[in-house]
């Protein structure tokens, strides 16, 4: 493909995506496929010559669509919104285009500055602790998601509870970690990693709210300590995956303080709402936490993957992760002037994905990055006003963002019924939890196609699936 | 963004990769800039309202450009190139445009199983051993990097070595793993992440030609079983990164049956020579290895991230990373019959990757594919030619692919000077490695805009920089 056939290939691609932003709430949000029924519409062997770009693109409509659950539909309400915009695509597709390789500062030194510098906004954008910017010992750096950060975390943890030794000489058995039972499902993935083991993390109790109980967690510390383990870290969570319960961090910092634990927290979703001044209480006794990871790419408008992560001490990435290959030398590390973001991560190369984030903050402002979460959680306000005045139903949690949890009176059978008769309409798609035993329906606005109309739909639908039983 | 707005900002955002691949070769391959310099020609603060698209992309030039490594320039010899091409670029664009999840099977089926049969076609078109495909017990999936897929086949093998008690009690003290002096530096990585620790990873000696010698293996092992250690996993390097040295898998493999190794074989920048048949020599005895990873963002016209990793027992992934939470309970996985590639992985969440090695894989056919390789081995040859018929030069290490290895006579301060003279002409990058203790030029041909007279012009400025000292 010559420079003058990417550029005609490349106009019919962007053309595809635009007729695709305009057509997307017209598709079943969720696909319909069977297991299999992609793969046997592919041949079973590559072809042996090159095929033409048109039907290569052809094929994007004709094999893969079917397959697609349409996470940018205004239908889609499931798990959490993967958010993206206009700005976001172009700006990975400029990084896709420059094809460099930022796992040095000197790789591509704008790739590693512009980062840093754009994690700093991020820093006053969300009123974040100054402890968390470049221009203190601390600083952000993107990941590919919330599970490789908190990962992250709980290896600088692991370090800093063994002096260092679990690097040399492994992980030992006798760590503890603590998070909520509706901690998310990648800290019980991280301890295994990490070599921890799942036996060593404790899985605290929640309060009525769902958040973690600070008493119940420095309990759980204290049994531990004396029984002879050592606690290293505590992972709190602003805004559960389950629920967006937000758990106490300043009580829960004054445990971990106490007890010497490294304080990771998870506001994987729910971290992008401190763009609003009225929604910055959410990070109270943030201040003294070692490390915060939330992700642009959930709903600050940055489509997947984009994560950003902080920490208070960029030493201890460093001394955790830093090897230094012959190959890898340079003069502007060796210099110590430099950010070498490989240090800060699990895997050494690493795209330039700043470039998205960048690009939407630029485009949007802070103001339009404002409006659109402000819009999202009026919507969920809106919706829970009507879930609490229907007398079959009820809300199942808090929701000062825009996550609703609802539950019709019926019992868990009834509601069953309804999420899948909400998802074989093709035209909502909703996911569930568990809350204190009870099967609830969590209904996450957020797509930034989604209007107080279709929110409305889904609402009516609800109903009518509950009458249809 | 409208729609009809990105349609024209997208526009001009491919028009300005297409002129930047025109143009790549007229920009100093290295960039010039200091620290901090790219930083001090950005705001201090984010935009409180959003500029216009032009504004933006005007600033890629302005501010990022001065700043850019040129990773796609046809003088770009250093590390091992990091390939691109039109369709991967494409791809990309479209699963951003797409912004789907695929975490889970039922989260976009077609993310998911396009994975699954473009990695077949992968084991086909390379010719690797039938069971790392998914029509046996085994399988293939895409990762960000090789660092990340060795990390997951250390954890594997942790837990195999323990019967998956690591997992659950944390990873102990006791096991080793082995690579050669010359295996990546991201085994030293996954070794302190996974918590075997970096005193468990013994560097065994390599035979004259920088391959890991087998006996030395097997003595390391023997050495350590008297002393208590249990010996988990040996990682074998096809083509490592100091000088693409290919070490005896079968040989390694008989030793790591004989004491119950897991074998791991990192052929990252190697593995897609196997796609020319008079190269498939290379993967002898990779029938008897555990898992294998190689990236087509190296050397197979993908731009990163797109790492092929495979394994021989799925379930050994499964077991090792496993979490069902509430919220991600689903039929499709419950029944059984679907692969959910977070289970395969270190994150929860993933992107729709497969497109672009689809696209790759259809628009330049096998056969296309081939040839880019066939021209980046053919070049390397040429240019140890003249190495070798240069009488103050000299090869340092056998270079079967696309590396040379050199060395001028003159020892380490000719060397390093010659690095410097070449890398601050503007035209060309080169990096270094030390073999045997000498300072070590290398050159490492494959960016796809590399021409046998970029290769010249790069050995005429060596030598006229040994000669201008």
């Amino acid at each position: 493909m010559t420079p003058e056939e990417f550029r005609q290939a490349g106009h019919a691609a962007i053309d595809w995506i635009a007729d695709y932003m305009k057509t997307v709430g017209e598709f079943p949000v969720l696909s319909k496929v069977e297991p299999g029924e992609i793969r046997d519409r592919l041949p079973s062997s590559p072809p042996e010559v090159g095929e033409p770009w048109e039907a290569v693109l052809a094929d994007l409509d004709e094999v893969i669509l079917p397959g697609i659950t349409h996470w940018q539909s205004p239908g889609f309400f499931a798990y959490f919104p993967a958010n993206s915009s206009g700005p976001a695509v172009l700006g990975d597709l400029l990084s896709s285009g420059l094809g460099v390789q930022g796992m040095l500062w000197a790789t591509s030194p704008a790739a590693t500055e512009l980062e840093t510098h754009v994690l700093d906004w991020l820093v006053d954008m969300c009123g974040l602790p100054e402890k968390f910017s470049s221009r203190s010992a601390g600083g952000g750096v993107i990941h590919d998601s919330a599970s490789s950060a908190t990962l992250v975390a709980l290896l600088a943890a692991r370090e800093r509870a063994t002096h260092g030794q679990a690097n040399r000489h492994g992980a030992g058995g006798d760590l503890t970690v603590y998070t909520s039972v509706h901690g998310h499902s990648s800290i019980d993935k991280a301890v295994r990693i990490a070599g921890y083991g799942a036996e060593r993390l404790r899985h605290v109790a929640v309060r009525p709210d769902q958040s973690m109980d600070p008493d119940a967690l420095e309990e759980a510390i204290i049994a531990d300590e004396a029984e002879g383990f050592t606690p290293a870290a505590v992972v709190a969570t602003i805004g559960t995956t389950s629920s967006t319960a937000i758990d106490p961090i300043a009580e829960i910092a004054e445990v971990a303080s106490n007890h010497g634990l490294w304080l990771h927290v998870d506001a994987a979703y729910a971290g992008t709402a401190a763009v609003l001044p009225e929604m910055r209480w959410i990070l109270d006794g943030l201040d003294r936490a070692d490390s915060y990871v939330f992700n642009p790419h959930k709903w600050m408008l940055t489509n997947f993957d984009c994560s950003a992560f902080f920490v208070a001490d960029r030493a201890h990435l460093i001394d955790t992760l830093s090897i230094q290959p012959e190959y890898l030398r340079n003069k502007a590390t060796e210099s110590g002037a430099v950010i070498d973001y490989r240090d800060w991560q699990i895997p050494l190369g690493r795209r330039f994905r700043a470039l998205k984030l960048w690009f939407v903050i630029r485009s949007f402002g802070v103001e339009g990055i404002r409006a659109h979460v402000r819009r999202s959680i009026d919507m969920a306000q809106e919706l829970a006003g009507w879930v609490e005045a229907h007398p079959d139903f009820e809300i199942a949690a808090p929701h000062p963002f825009s996550l609703v949890c609802l539950r019709h009176r019926g019992g868990d059978a009834v509601n069953k019924r309804i999420l899948e008769a909400v998802n074989a309409s093709g035209e909502a798609f909703i996911t569930h939890t568990v809350l204190d035993g009870a099967y609830t329906l969590r209904v996450a606005i957020g797509a930034p196609t989604t209007t107080i109309d279709h929110v409305r739909a889904l609402w009516e639908k609800i109903q009518a699936a509950a009458t249809a039983g």
